[in-house]
């Protein structure tokens, strides 16, 4: 039986939002296991708590249950899902969230939450977190049926992610995400790369070839390298490449290969 | 036995501080289940830790045992307490963070923490939270008796919460809190409105009626609504109402009732 | 057998790089009781980890595993270590921060993470705090052994943390972090005073004694006291030391003896 919960969205902690669907699970299953994943994910950034997701799939047990909640259309048209894939669960809003998971793992059973056995009743509007998926949840974790959670789902949202472009001697790109560190996480995947790469070009900086660990350059000065999510990151020695860079999400990230020129 | 803590506090995480009453916790009880609600209460805002402390009492399993700390007076006349009400309990200091749960539960018992049975020798003046609230609350969840706490307080302090009042044709309240998507949460309650709502003013905005969810009213315009705590709430589609109106706290919120007309 | 692991780091929750890192700790041991101790710690400082991290020691039960990431060399030289320090274990970076718990405590034994039974295979570069340290301290949670981890280290890294200087007539320090809300802890500590302390001088405010608790002062005015770490600390009431005195980190503080006079 599933025991594990992870907890990921928007809603900051402040407010008690987190606690309140805390309170709803525990009240549940008081045996559950609850992990804080993030709370603090940019307000309605779908793609960013994606991401986050992305990163939860190959790291965690069979049977854990994932809840993502970044989910602006609350209350209006967009479906609740529960999704089971490869021996893992996730619940929440049908707008893209779980796009990303999805396309990484294979074997994947959707259901729309519909049965008012899996969530509270009367849910609030604005709180399908406390309301809907934070029982759904709970539910599956005490070993209910997740066959029986709602009728299938064929055709789930997929979030429109910007694609890395080839070019003649090398691959265009774009970043699509800051971290904490304020470096700049770009849409090109480690297989896209063809090694050995010449430059790196983010705004007005021509970064050689791509490092392994930030150590290998002079501190306050930016390299390029494959982050811990795959993808290639362009950060700064000891400091913040988005502020040495002026560079933020959706800004041009170019390489070039070297047996090119 | 009560083995499920909460704590909900001004500390923030950066220095330790409740890492360190975690800590006096599982020192007590290794059992115990902690729960994090928020630490990112605004430094010294009693009122503040008050909402979110109600709003645990409805969602949260018999037993649990809520530990709240916003504690600008610690160290100085303002007593330590401990409640039992319906079934669940609360610890910290008398300053008015259970007022607002305390007018929501019924059946209330309090007790001064006196006893030096349940504190840490010797508690630091300026750390309460660990030396006398940690303590106790873990006490309590391994079964110690609630009545042996310290003498009864019959007189807990109640925190001034401005009120809202009743016009000819409506009702004039505040902004009481702004939440992280920058909504701003009134002081009027969802049973003080008469509906129809002609119109909800807040700053310059005359917005129509009361919506049900965000996604009501296009993208970046504010709407009414009554929000999960139940209270009534401007807020923007997908966007932050303290902002774009140019509110905050205090702030005025006047409700126009539809058939004063 | 030690089955609680706490985890400090830089990484901030929003990545999800500290959700990674529990992912790979509940898959070696699903029992083990994870508690977040802060993740907000600024970034790079290690000197703000180690004083997080010295706090911990005092008040966690025997057994416990502290994970503490603070890792700007991460993927370069500098080693990866576990310690075992009265009863308790501490797993991260050989940078120094935990050269402060180390002197804090008595009787420890160090190695270095090396064998590849306590890691995942093929650690990434950038990201030892789910590679390495995460599972190096799972492994020990579940009972394997301490001495296999790798060779023993008897020389690790010391933090420079700046010394307190005796004057004529009191003593010279300097601030040493600046907490949540905004007291500047100096790195004078309790044990260095002579009593009576006449004042202490704070940018340009002259501070009249040390006290007690916040309160002995009027709201918004500065006073000096020994805080919950055994520093002396300058605050405000219920204000902000740092921007009220426009002080921060490595800023003078001059405490003068009384009986100098």
């Amino acid at each position: 039986m599933a025991s594990l919960i992870t907890l990921t969205s928007d809603f900051g902690t402040r407010d008690g939002f987190v606690a309140q669907m805390k309170g709803v699970i525990l009240g549940i299953n008081s045996e559950v296991k609850l992990v804080d994943v993030a709370h603090d994910i940019e307000p309605f950034s779908i793609l960013e708590g994606a991401l986050v997701v992305k990163g939860l799939a190959t790291y965690y047990p069979p049977g854990s249950i994932h809840v993502a909640v970044v989910d602006p259309g609350v209350g209006g048209q967009r479906r609740a899902i529960a999704i089971e894939a490869d021996g893992q669960y996730f619940v929440g809003p049908d707008n893209g969230i779980f796009s990303l998971v999805l396309g990484h793992l294979g074997n994947w059973k959707i259901r729309e939450v519909k049965s008012s056995e899996y969530t509270l009743p009367d849910p609030h509007p604005t709180f399908h977190g406390r309301d809907i998926f934070a029982p759904c949840a709970a539910c599956l974790s005490i070993g209910k049926s997740f066959d029986s959670v709602g009728p299938v789902v064929t055709d789930p949202v997929v979030l429109p992610i910007p694609n890395a472009t080839g070019a003649e001697d090398g691959i265009i790109g774009e970043v699509m995400h800051v971290d904490r560190y304020g470096s700049l996480m770009s849409n090109i995947e480690a297989r896209m790369l063809v090694h050995p790469v010449k430059s790196v070009f983010a705004g007005k900086a021509e970064i050689d070839g791509v490092k392994f660990f930030f150590g290998e350059v002079e501190q306050g000065m930016p390299l390029a390298l494959v982050n811990s999510f795959g993808y290639l990151e362009i950060a700064v020695n000891r400091g913040n490449a988005s502020e040495t860079l002026g560079m933020g999400k959706g800004d041009r990230i170019e390489v070039r290969w070297a047996w090119k020129e």
